[in-house]
């Protein structure tokens, strides 16, 4: 049984975070970090958790935190971490930190992207970016895990097998995705009232979003090559989910007759099958089935399918996720099973809800 | 571990008693009945249980299902049960009934609400109304539990107390509720389409909704006499929960001094405590604190406020619950840990998810 | 051609001011008040007025404003204007104030619900209460009208002729209204975001909302008596809408043949009839139908159904209004076409939007 | 004053038609066409239309309602009007057809991807494809107009500019589209239940959606080439509203001092006031303003944005459209104008309702 830690306990992710650590058998909330709601019981912020929770919040003291804890989870605002980390605090617990601070391994990328000046830059290297089906090993052995985005994470993932595999020219890919509100936090700003956002779409960010270098890094890897994308957020009224809808060119690869042609149905399946065939939380889907984002809600899985259109040459991919578990708190979660070596599955056998 | 089997489980309330049946560490399904989809794999019914389960539908013939396992959910139309019930079933398998078939036991109330004949009048003395909170120790004695209706389970037991200590004139009860609408089923009906529901409130079956004699018969129960109730349902565009508002004339009863008066605050409270203290499902809110059905959703809680109005005598009442869970599945698999002397709330430690 | 200003142009009912002004043949907006938003064009703050409307947002000097226009609308918080009104003002401009102001006509009934001091009690006498089908002639002669709440309009026209008529015991009528967010106005407050509301309901306000001594006074008036009843509203995850559900016990009145009996559906439909059978914006539905709120959306309808219960010797009445128009702006409008003598359905000929 | 029947009334489509023909000066509606309502009041399949629309529905006989009326509207499913249509009935009414019949000039085409045999392609030729700001003149002077698919209206306007004036290749282009679940129609299919839709996001049609050789052929003319592209079309949780997100790659175009480059903000500005500057209904938003689905609801605009990536050399379009309004009825009533010489915006001048 291991002592966790969160700061950031009242946002939506932070929330998410203690409905999953309460059905984890390996670990005990200690500290319930808000600054907002300093001395106010938990469960008068979340009705939801009456009777369930009866700590009262305490503030964000990283310090003091990390000499009673054994992780700390960091679901923040960008800046602060990298503005209170320690060499000291990293001695004492593991941190996941939920917030980009840690995502982006050059410095002067975080820095155009995020507007501010990054405050701890000698961390960078040793973090360990959480994406757990990609950099599994790494993560067992870190202290500092940058846990992805919500849209990078489905957007990452949708397209990895592909990029990895040289199936498509990843610098013709385009991200449209589509992300529920519960993305855009619990601040109080009129843009995400309901009246403003329910029976409402729109583009947001376009050309502009901070998680657009995160997807380009990290598929970058993948592919071998520096990749530049179009990545486009859209908010949707609903409460929870990620639809990612990404469209690449194919390239033709070498067949069986020694011919140059487009990837046929069975040699995309299969490259996502030689990555994800043993993913528990990767579910590609059957052929000609497209994910919806309710049959993740409430779950760690990733949904998966895609669909090939000879006439265009293009291929068209489909993610979904629910953003707050698999794109925050779910992958916090695994992740920290990585750290300590828990079953990765521990606490995030979720069914999916539906309806 | 013991085997379960479920006919009409791709319906709402089946699909739900699936998901909370594969989280249950004592109980496997064998056995996923549903007529219309028979043959065809379940998780293509519900992409959600995609690689949760494997198994393909089969079809409603109760005597052949009786054979294999050691419980039986029928979560069916009204009528069904009450046609194919047997001796012999009851003999090789429980049966938690989530039809209203075995809720009443006059059956001319039955057949005059429900408008059909009722098959097998012989069960309905032994069956026993599933409302584990009162029913409690007949449940875990039973062969047949009449699962409560979802506006009935929340109607209830919000005024128990009240009507079983005599606070209020049951007489004057109004209650007036609102359900999301997944509790109109999965029937490919037009006043159900997402165009019709969506932004829109209406009052349905006014003064002549089924679950009207259930209501009154079991608070006629704890009151002790005959009680008759005005129940007005109400379709909320919302997928789950439902909250009910109810509305009574308080008692003057007596009080310390000799005097008559109506109950205070804290003697209404002492009348919850007394029934629901000890109950983990039942939360009585903090003063002031009325329920938010969201703060339920997903779990098996009823949540339950009150607000004394001294200037019209009147006291209103809110209970709010999952109507998949504590008014459907959840309170079918409570029913099922009675039956089999399970922990209570194994398989229903659910957190409310939010948002 | 008239000239209208708005104060509080930018909240959810000065908005919808906008939208029916804009298509009214008699009168042009002069004056976009807006406090918070002086000097930004007004289709910077509404999107859905690009190109529509070109002007900037003023301030709310009521005194320079009324030199300037014929008829001023304060869509104001409560105090604004009776802290603002003054004689010279009158003189110069009719008033419309959407807030509660003006509708009370006990300034300590006023003090105590809305716990603010009166700032201009001595206009209270001269105040007409703009429900336009009930107070139609007064209106016509005014200077200044309190337009009434939205949970007041519906609430009060679903009852008002059983009132009037002496149909029901008025004091034991219980009204459990549900309402759209837009009810909420459009504050950058936590409980508003979408993510809070969505998918959720709750009631608010028990026993202490400030429309009920609204309801009350003018109930009273119709009835001839001093009335006391329970209000309770609700939140409805819809961004328009108020439904009202209405109970009360019938009085047994005398038939043909001398008895005394609860009325029929015919003499209940009698007395609707008799009060609204010639108002073009109060709709009583066919016996059987009871309304819904999408019925009436965008438009100035009331929808009224209604059921008597034999069993309780209740009758359900079910109101339902657009709380953006009938409940505000266009009940707003319909006050100022009485005033100046424009036809009653001038600007308020829409047609409801479905779906 | 004409008159106007319509077939297929009690469709959504339809019933916006009727809603926008109650509040046009010059039209008459004679015919409530609707086959499964035959006898039934109109106002009982919508009850929104009370005491606005006395009529019964009639049948589907085109050959009788053309010699009552000067206009037919045709919501009706694929190959019904094909199937229907003779010179004789375009000898007496002008026909609009909101269906696909005779959008498509290529009988082939339409045939392989609609999966049906045409059965009158001797009307192809004279039948004007109704997008109203590029066809106006055509559409003057037609008997038969095929009235634009939704996406479709909503895709290529975003585009046209861009294609017309070479900024784009048109080849590159992808178009991902978000629409309202209203454009699914009002037949009782599960998939468009409220508890499937609701709190759910999906792609369909992939790669195979029939308004894609629409926006080709149509995008061809304006390019002068053959045209393939990609189309996605998604359902939102919303009644109302498209929004389409599209990307292409710029063309290096010369520039002042006879290099070439990327067009520039202004430039790309520049095309769309070319052509849409005089436009009532293309609203062209600001420099960093980007569509709502919400500030056109209920009207007939189509609002577009645009942002150019110099980091990928593509720009992204967006436009958001009323898919019940421009992308149907109100289309179908700007062309009616168009063919009887009404004002163009007689009917239509109406303000996007919000919230």
């Amino acid at each position: 049984m291991i002592k966790a830690g969160i700061i950031g306990a009242t946002g939506y992710a932070g929330a998410e975070l203690v409905r999953l650590l309460l059905g984890h058998r390996e670990v005990e909330i200690k500290w319930y970090g808000s600054r907002s709601y300093i001395d106010e019981k938990y469960a008068k912020v979340y009705g939801n958790m009456f009777q369930l929770v009866e700590e009262a919040c305490l503030g964000d003291n990283l310090q003091e935190l990390a000499g009673q804890v054994d992780v700390i989870f960091t679901a923040t605002p960008q800046g602060f971490l990298a503005g209170a980390l320690t060499e000291e605090i990293l001695e004492h617990a593991k941190v996941v930190d939920l917030s980009a601070d840690y995502r982006l391994k050059d410095v002067k990328v975080y820095e155009e992207w995020y507007k501010i000046k990054h405050q701890s830059p000698q961390f960078l290297e040793e973090a360990v970016y959480g994406l757990c089906e990609v950099n599994r090993d790494k993560v067992k052995h870190a202290r500092l895990v940058a846990n992805p985005g919500c849209y990078t994470t489905c957007s990452i993932l949708t397209a990895y097998p592909l990029a990895k595999e040289g199936l498509i020219d990843v610098n013709t890919l385009i991200v449209d995705a589509k992300s529920g509100t519960s993305g855009a936090g619990r601040g109080a700003k009129l843009p995400n009232l309901f009246c403003e956002v329910n029976e409402n779409m729109k583009a947001y960010g376009v050309a502009s979003h901070r998680h657009t270098p995160e997807i380009e890094e990290q598929l970058g890897y993948a592919a071998g090559e520096t990749v530049t994308i179009n990545f486009t957020p859209h908010l949707v009224p609903m409460n929870r989910g990620i639809l990612a809808t990404e469209y690449a060119s194919l390239k033709k690869i070498k067949q069986a007759d020694g011919t140059y042609a487009y990837p046929s149905y069975e040699q995309v399946r299969a490259a996502y099958d030689k990555y994800y065939q043993k993913e528990y939380f990767i579910r590609v889907l059957d052929q000609g089935v497209y994910p919806e984002t309710k049959w993740v809600e409430g779950s760690n899985f990733v949904d998966i399918g895609f669909q090939i259109d000879g006439r265009t040459g293009r291929i068209i991919l489909m993610g979904a996720i629910d953003n707050l578990v698999k794109g925050a708190a779910g992958q916090a979660v695994q992740n920290m099973n990585l750290l300590f070596g828990f079953p990765e599955q521990e606490g995030l056998r979720l069914v999916p809800m539906f309806p």
